[in-house]
């Protein structure tokens, strides 16, 4: 199976465009799990915390993305391990992004892409177009797992040098040229759009229409979810992946209740209003979405 | 004692420009220590390897910088820990950058940054600046640890966005500008320059007076040495460091010998150079280097 039809098979199978971002920092652990009295961690909780965000998620969820900085801050590589496992036996129609923003010259992106694609199983793994194509190739070479490539990302320090401007066009729109150009080959790559920036993301999704876009922001760091969906759903009502991490692992102090609450509540709210687009298109007042 | 400080001792304790590059690909292992035979690896010969690189190097290298995906590709994360106590060990002086070129917001970056100088105990570590301001700030907190972004690297892909032009001045000016500006308030921020681009390495070195650069491109990558200091070294006949990675450790098989051999060489043929830089400078032949 390809990338691109494993993506549409976890939206098709979850019904749904959620990402859940297990992100578990030891000093936010539930009460239950060792939190706070625990602050550096027992690092097995950390793969306790995934399983019951998993659980409490599966239905709704089209999409995993592990932070591999909360793991490998604490040398948990086997809790990662772990945790990749698990959401495999329980939502095996889920995609597993990596989220390691990697980039390096060609030898080392290979040992990169090894570490994402065969060490943890992933799906597809994130990375920084700085270096370059070449840097980049060999996060794309296999047609069966996917490359995410930053582009415009959610946070303030984006716009120092994403919105740069180059000839006439701001730098993210240049990266964004370059990789759904040539480098997309397989169809295997994906873009990082943050929903924190809703009218650059409409840029892009005006400028390509079927690359699909993994949208980090929304929750804790304040991005709109209307604003975005209008911004970034394709034609067909899709080409997103909406991640949220603390919005949803540390709600309600992290209770599986709580957790798989907000998971189903960002699921409904995303799904009303693809609902709404898609009368509205199919009554002519939004054509083409 | 503050990064700088921690820099400029290592250089004087060496008398050395040299950083060797701690890349073990278990499928270029000395035969000796399994190599060939072995090709994904004994995890425990990576540490043996680089036992011996720095037993044969300890003498002529200011910096040691060990590339992190050589060691997670293959969960060798407990040999590079040991390789980097060993470093400390028997080159108490000697740097060690951890070359992992992280990037990303804020509460992952320090994350990362825990990564590098508390799990790992670097003395510094290199990052990439695509997500601007508050995705390196959790690098450059500590005066006593030092972050190197990347600014022109070495490899052919680098001209794809770090040439782009923004204004006047390619995007690889810019990110020197707002690094080595507010950024720097603990002097403790380096650039990482490749030897293959010596022209670009001239213009930053002019810009830039007082950075210092960490080289790579030297050897394998094809840059030019003597080109490379002639752009690269500041008015006190430093202000680098110059790494090579497969030039020496897979000098002649991996011997001891032949690794021992190289990065004299290296070294040599470096302040050989700097020799007749300082003659000239005396001269007035060269004034202010």
């Amino acid at each position: 199976m390809t990338f691109a039809e494993r993506l549409a098979r976890a939206q098709q199978t979850s019904g749904s465009l959620v990402c859940v971002g297990l992100d578990p920092d030891p000093a936010k652990l539930p009460t239950d799990l060792g939190g706070g009295g625990n602050p550096r961690g027992d690092t097995a909780l950390l793969y306790a915390f995934n399983r019951r965000i998993v659980d409490a998620t599966a239905g709704v969820a089209a999409a995993y993305k592990p932070q591999i900085a909360f793991y490998s801050a604490l040398g948990a590589e086997d809790q990662l391990v772990a945790s990749i496992r698990y959401i495999r036996e329980r939502a095996p129609a889920a995609l597993v992004i990596l989220d390691a923003k990697r980039n390096d010259i060609g030898n080392t992106a290979e040992a990169y892409a090894r570490e994402a694609f065969e060490r943890y199983d992933a799906d597809a793994v994130t990375v920084n177009p700085y270096m370059g194509e070449d840097s980049v190739r060999p996060f794309l070479a296999r047609p069966d797992r996917g490359a995410i490539l930053l582009c415009r990302t959610s946070n303030p320090g984006a716009k120092d040098f994403q919105d740069l401007p180059v000839d006439g066009l701001p730098l993210y729109r240049r990266v964004a040229e370059r990789a759904a150009g040539h480098w997309n080959q397989h169809r295997n790559l994906m873009l990082v759009v943050g929903a924190t920036y809703p009218r650059e993301m409409a840029d892009l999704r005006r400028a390509h229409a079927e690359v699909p876009f993994l949208v980090p922001g929304i929750g804790a760091q304040g991005g709109d979810l209307e604003a975005t969906l209008a911004a970034g759903l394709d034609a067909r009502g899709s080409g997103l992946l909406i991640n949220s991490s603390r919005g949803i692992i540390y709600a309600g102090g992290g209770s599986a209740a709580a957790i798989g609450a907000a998971a189903t509540e960002l699921h409904a709210a995303i799904n009303r209003q693809r609902r709404r687009d898609d009368i509205d298109r199919v009554a002519g007042i939004r054509p083409g979405g």
